[in-house]
């Protein structure tokens, strides 16, 4: 049975850290520290909790602006995002030894050139450990913090991740011979400077930092809708999606990985992790209490809020808190596929304005499980082989007590059933995923025509 | 004596850390690891031997393109930033406990917004330890990295500076008030967004780092032209400059601290510390054959190479390498206050285009000193009592040999004659460098108003 498990397919999970922990009341929570998220000693420990427990890896999404103005409801909540996502990673690269390093970065304000240098620089920092979630930004609040007033979107993602591919291919592998005797720091032969055009951008250079331990940081995405599947078909390696039912969650799972051979690619060559939020208990009474006790703490001003948020910032004032949430609502680009989600769970179950935000509250729209470690082990077995995922982003509602108890109570009982890791095998996040390591284009191209 | 020398104005000390050593050819020394830039391990060994003799800071560099092509003469020379300096910094912040944090960030190709952020997270990860060098980009292989053929440089810095401390201030010290009872994370009144618009720039928006550990992270500069010392006495506390004389020095020195009461300011405000190359020896003999041998293995290519690059690419290969460093070249905007100092040293001292890189090749025009810890000692004091310096930004030859010979040999010399801090009494930047901790803009502007 075991030399059988350690066959099968296993289980990839993340830990993504987000403020003082995903439920909207996380920080109200008496056992929480509001200042954490802050904190890099808080951080430390996190992520080490995370390491302890052989996650892939842990995740820092990230956005650039501040919402608001009105500040009342924004008051009401912890800050999602209070330190820049790389930075910070950088300084946990030190504390931790085998977990991946993902950090989202959106490619809307930054020059891909930037880009390229920040994820190869934290790949040599980490020894191979690092990831770029690729987002675009779609929100008004962050145009304004660069001074614009709409952004571009899928349409230079594109372009975007060539140009930085390209600039993480500036140096063959063994580009640095280090000759002293020659006086060779490097063969000039095996340096090559990106030369693009195209209709978004134009780059002409190559980086000072050398080929990373991975060749590539991993390439990861988030987007669900149809042109973010095209992307992410294209481009990504790991993608995170929010999904409420394993039924929804195999059709994207179907749709995504389907995308994949008009790009020549395998289906194994991307994974896919959908959100689980989960409340653990060690009896099915401690888990509801737990969920509970979080729930009780949402202020009505920050549930509308939190809604409104995730839709771009709508007004939701005009509807009465009790009735049914609106199915005609102004959405703006950025935001369909959320506002098609909760659009969609109000219709099936007749949720008003007030149960949206109570469903939402714990996780915006990703899975909450309630249960024992043995009830949502069976939960996450059944989605892992059913096909709709590779493995789970863990979205602990509280940090770091809901991470500790997904680390200490589900991931035993989910490698006593031969489903996840109990020690890293490898130590690059490439490694842990099983991507391959990709091959420096221009040695490709070399070795094509028998030079 | 000791109760005295306590009291006495102390030198600071920077270590600035540059590829594996500012010496041209310190990476054939053969006891130089040319890899160690580019790997965390070697940096935290520097940063240590740094920490260990109570430096004030440790300084990365960096800039944003590879130079070249011609790539011959590149391939001679080790790569100065083969690492993105914040990140690299923000990894070492958790090797370290006191000393500061310096990186160069250019303000011509990175919105504020995210300088602005990246500066605010290094100052919490590193409890307050975090300064930024401000400089502007003036080369065509960095413009061309983000697809543009010149840059504006001075005019926006002004801008530029504004918008950062704007941003770092977009919450009053003690914002975050945490009071989960009344479910207020932060007061909105002590929540102040940035509404700027101005020449070069529009920003609208707040940071979503609370205030960081030093209010604002000390803003150095290294610009020596006037523009340059304009823009330092308006918004920099800590200057880097190259001077090869303590009368020149002395001139820079006397020039830029007088104009800051035009800005307000005190001369106490500002801290000018020069760049000194050393050549330690326990001798003379000793320091002499150190000298020797990274002069011997310098190659003309490279040295060359060295001249046109530090005057912004020109072309020197019309000129023979022992005849006259020519007078008439045609330099650009950014590199002018360096041709200015080539060609003065060359013509007061009839130097040739071999006998001027010959010069250069220790520290890029900085000042150079071969000697015994003892008469080393004796020149910083000389330069220290007479009016050229607050301190010394130490560009060691080879790293980290360069450095350990500093700090072993000399710094406790200069411990000795009570010039130089023996334990840090303070925990932050601005405090090693005397420096006073901005208040709020917001906060004063509160307390003018008896609010």
């Amino acid at each position: 049975m075991s030399a059988i498990a350690s066959k099968a397919r296993q289980l990839h999970l993340g830990a993504f850290f987000f403020g003082v922990g995903h439920h909207l009341a996380a920080w109200r929570h008496p056992e929480v520290d509001p200042r954490a998220a802050s904190d890099i000693e808080s951080l430390k420990r996190w992520a080490r909790i995370a390491e302890a427990a052989k996650f892939d890896a842990i995740f820092f999404a990230g956005n650039v602006g501040l919402p608001g103005p009105p500040d009342e409801g924004l008051a009401k909540n912890a800050l999602w995002y209070p330190m820049e996502p790389t930075l910070t990673l950088a300084a946990l690269s030190q504390a931790t030894t085998h977990i991946g390093l993902v950090a989202t970065v959106s490619a809307t304000y930054l020059p891909p050139y930037h880009l390229a240098r920040k994820f190869a620089t934290l790949d040599q920092l980490s020894g191979g450990r690092s990831g770029w979630n690729l987002v675009t930004s779609g929100s008004d609040f962050e145009a304004r913090s660069f001074g614009l007033t709409h952004a571009h979107r899928y349409a230079r993602a594109g372009e975007y991740v060539q140009i930085v591919k390209g600039l993480w291919d500036t140096w063959e592998d063994d580009a640095f011979i280090h000759d002293k005797a020659a006086n060779r720091f490097f063969d000039p032969q095996r340096l090559h400077r990106v030369d693009f055009e195209g209709e978004h951008f134009r780059v002409a250079g190559g980086l000072q930092t050398p080929r990373s331990p991975q060749g590539h940081p991993v390439i990861v995405q988030a987007g669900s809708s149809d042109d973010g599947q095209d992307l992410a078909a294209a481009s990504a390696e790991l993608v995170f999606t929010a999904q409420q039912t394993p039924e929804s969650a195999a059709a994207f799972y179907r749709s995504l990985k389907g995308r994949l051979p008009a790009f020549g690619r395998s289906p194994d060559s991307l994974k896919i992790l959908p959100g689980l939020s989960p409340f653990v208990g060690r009896s099915e009474q401690e888990a509801r209490e737990k969920f509970e006790q979080l729930q009780g703490l949402i202020d009505p001003v920050l549930g509308v809020g939190l809604l409104s948020t995730f839709l771009g910032n709508v007004d939701l004032s005009a509807y009465p808190l009790d009735g049914p949430f609106p199915q005609d609502l102004p959405v703006t680009e950025g935001w369909k596929s959320r506002a098609e989600l909760f659009k969609g769970l109000a219709r099936s179950e007749g949720l008003s304005i007030r149960q949206l935000y109570e469903r939402m509250a714990g996780a915006r729209g990703h899975w909450t499980a309630v249960g024992t470690p043995e009830t949502i082990a069976d939960q996450i077995e059944h989605w892992f082989k059913s096909g709709a995922a590779d493995g789970f982003n863990i979205l602990a509602p509280t940090l770091p007590s809901g991470l500790e108890d997904f680390a200490r109570l589900v991931v035993p009982e989910l490698q006593r059933r031969g489903l996840f890791r109990r020690e890293y095998a490898q130590r690059t996040l490439r490694g842990h995923l099983g991507l391959p390591r990709p091959e420096n284009v221009h040695a490709r191209t070399a070795a094509a025509l028998g030079d």
